[in-house]
């Protein structure tokens, strides 16, 4: 292996193991840390951060890079993980050292000052710190837009779906944006003239309930060689793809979002277990993206987990473990649970067809924001107005309304568009599945999951990073990204299906 | 504050975040990590330990270091903290890197080789490792003397107890070696002509068992806000000051070793959560040495928990807990069974009369191993005689005799005199705070713990390592070191009282 590259890859090893750590320490937050850890907690983080930035932007990195590219003949791989290196390295170097402080103290200001005010519904007091992230927000992006030569807010973007921009995601959002509102009109007037399903009554004990997730998981494929299930306030996939540290939340009184949470989290696991053993620690060996990620766990959750044929094989699962029978709990009355639409408030709490709405509303809002166009005092009222005319909703308070998310807090800014595009990335991969993987609701049916799951792995996970994102989807589905599956899924699913 | 001196803390600190996480991580795979984790886990902390090494080996050192000593007036504490820098500095720098990578490498495959043929019995193939591992324990000593000025053997003692020689260790082991032989033989003879106790049958909840140990942690002070309990097949006593992680395990057909076991890994804990907050993050405000933490966790296993006033205390927490009664629940019998002594072949196994048998015995073998007096070949019988001689029992064989002990397979040679240091600096330490706290067997007998934990703060604990070893048991005792007070406490525990 040629010298230059050998100390890249050594480097980007280096850097890796320490995030690695980084993510251990972090799952540790949220799971195991007695509350008075807290403070030694971020000092060790902040140190390890600072070390792998250290690495990420030694002095001699551009001459490393420019040597590697005189060296002779490599991999596709190998290629590949130079430009994911040299992505990795223009954003770290793209924005001043103070820059980067500033946003962090900022950001974590903001947060505390968040988790208060919001129950407190009390945007006046929350508006001079967003106002303050989101100044130091529009200086990073404009440093990021000057190292990448793009838009500012495209610069924004790129941290999470590398070489799309908001022309691109507009472009591919379009239809839906067209098509949205008066599906969900036509999708909750036909709900409304049907059956409501019976809602089964709790107390669901969390004993059971994590037998049932575990079961769930166990079938799926996840490998708990390679990894674990824990409690969290806020579920997450964290971890390593050889020690996947996933968690879940439980509430007595139902048992439907628990196990879809477990299964969503599932979907990402599965990515990272998937991704190939023999880049691992390199930027190639990494997940390719937000939305591919979020295409993983949309794709378990939404493509296959809420599909009839899925319950139809869960259903006598459910009854075992809750030790319970009667209409309620057939699989026709799951189903119908499954596939409720509700025009909410929450995007969290959303189904998969009133989401986009929320996501519309945040990536327009936030293009405003990052170019000036809107102010953060603006916010209240551009929510109302934005939610009007997308969901046909207004909230009742800032707390459900523009102050509900978490992720401008901190300046995570380009991050929305994400769910959306991983949603459609689903159902086109879905799309695709289904004609490669034959017989596929039969099998689902008989719990068998390994083909799709060696489906996505194959044209997938052990892709990595090698493609960019738009490549990848066109390599597995042979087509560019587009809403047509996802919104033929919803037609199919809301409009045609569960007919009987 | 001094540049100099202000750029030592900022590195120190530095160093300090690494390892704490370090800790964490190695706590998490004792406790947390699925199997599969295991080798990315030893890459994130190879290199945890490489950016430390790099950190503390820096090419600006010696100038820092000749700097902060021209440096205007600085506090005692701030002297002491330049000291321990210099100390972990000279030991870091004094060994070349591939020697210890070399050590690193075969102490990790020595280890491995071991956990095979020790359950096999089959020293012929582990002798090879382990004669390796020495080979390069004696490079590392040789070099360590040459930068410490010392002989090889205290090089490595240093390391564990600075300023500790194997002479001076010898000096006030040299009583102990005298005495015990006959003491344990005296101590045999009045047991066996006594009651031998009633051993309560099982099998005993683990629920339980740990519902009794987190209530006897918490009335002896374990600070939860600031740590937690778990399992491991190894207990231990990890984390950090404000995040300690405690283990223990569980046998359902006994209960008091556990029980012990949780007293004895929270004396470690209430040391480490004594330690000085204002200094956390220094070298200054580290516990002194293995010695010194070993003397906290036999100060409360060995000195208070085991007395029988602590056990009249303890007596109806335990038939409470798990809902017992009968004489052979009563606290007389608890106490008779909490001193039963016996000659055993397995030194962690062993009761605190025939332990420094155990130690003596290593002490001798590893200062003859590194000296080159005796080779690896000839341990099974150099252990055989020693066994014979020191406590009149021979093993059965090198399983339960040479091999029993991990130390030795991965370098750590110079540790194993803590462990006697330690139990005869707990009876210093307790003989004096039974002069100074007021009637403490009074307080032992009410379940009142705060005296003592807070004697033992103010004159161990707060001190951290602002006074060398010796410095502080004269310090906390008025005396130096000697094995006197331990002496005294075997008579009279176990020749003296219980007479009833």
């Amino acid at each position: 292996m040629s010298t230059a590259y050998a100390t890249l890859r050594q480097r980007f090893a280096r850097i890796s193991h320490l995030r690695d750590a980084q993510g251990m320490l972090e799952w540790d937050n949220q799971t195991m840390m007695p509350e008075g850890g807290a403070e030694a907690r971020g000092e060790q983080l902040a140190t390890l951060s600072s070390l792998s930035h250290e690495l990420m932007t030694a002095p001699d990195m551009a001459d490393l890079f420019a040597a590697a590219s005189q060296e002779g003949a490599i991999s596709d791989w190998d290629k590949a993980n130079v430009r994911e290196m040299q992505r990795a390295w223009r954003h770290a170097t793209a924005v001043e050292a103070r820059l980067v402080e500033a946003l962090s103290i900022a950001g974590t200001r903001c947060n505390a000052i968040w988790r208060k005010a919001r129950p407190a519904n009390d945007f006046s007091s929350f508006a001079p710190a967003l106002e303050e992230v989101m100044g130091l927000v529009r200086e990073v992006a404009a440093q990021k837009a000057a190292a990448l030569g793009c838009e500012p807010y495209d610069a924004l973007i790129d941290q999470f779906e590398p070489g799309m921009t908001a022309a691109s995601i507009g472009e591919v959002f379009a239809p839906l944006r067209e098509q949205l509102p008066a599906l969900i009109e036509e999708v909750l007037e036909r709900q409304s003239q049907r059956m409501p399903g019976f809602e089964p009554v709790g107390p669901f004990s969390v004993a059971r309930q994590k037998e049932l997730g575990l079961r769930v998981m166990k079938a799926i494929g996840f490998d708990f060689h390679h990894g674990r299930l824990d409690v969290s306030a806020h579920p997450f996939c964290g971890g390593i793809p050889t020690d996947i540290r996933m968690t879940t939340r439980y509430r007595e009184d139902v048992w439907l979002p628990s196990l879809m949470g477990i299964v969503h989290e599932t979907g990402h696991a599965l990515y990272e277990q998937g991704l190939p053993r023999e880049w691992a620690g390199q930027p190639v060996g990494t997940a390719r993206s937000m939305a591919i990620h979020e295409s993983q766990s949309l794709m378990w959750e939404m493509q296959i987990a809420r599909s009839p044929a899925f319950i139809a094989w869960l259903a006598p699962h459910v009854r075992e473990v809750f030790d319970v029978s009667g209409a309620e709990w057939e699989a026709t009355n799951l189903t119908t649970l499954s596939h409720r639409v509700e025009r909410g408030l929450i995007r969290v709490d959303a189904d998969e067809v009133t989401y986009p709405a929320h996501v519309l509303l945040r990536f327009g809002l936030e293009a405003d924001l990052v170019a000036g166009r809107i102010a953060v005092r603006d916010l209240p009222e551009a929510w109302r107005a934005g939610m009007r005319e997308l969901l046909g909703i207004e909230p009742d308070s800032d707390r459900n309304g523009c102050m509900q998310d978490i992720h401008w807090t901190d300046g995570s800014v380009g991050y929305f568009p994400s769910y959306t595009l991983g949603a459609m990335t689903a159902a086109q991969l879905a799309q695709t599945a289904r004609q490669q993987v034959l017989q596929l609701d039969e099998q689902l049916r008989e719990g068998e999951f390994g083909a799709l799951l060696s489906w996505l792995q194959t044209h997938v996970h052990r892709k990595a990073s090698l493609l960019s994102t738009s490549e990848l989807v066109v390599s597995a589905t042979g087509s560019p990204l587009s809403a047509a599956p996802f919104l033929a899924h919803l037609r199919q699913r809301y409009l045609q299906d569960a007919g009987d």
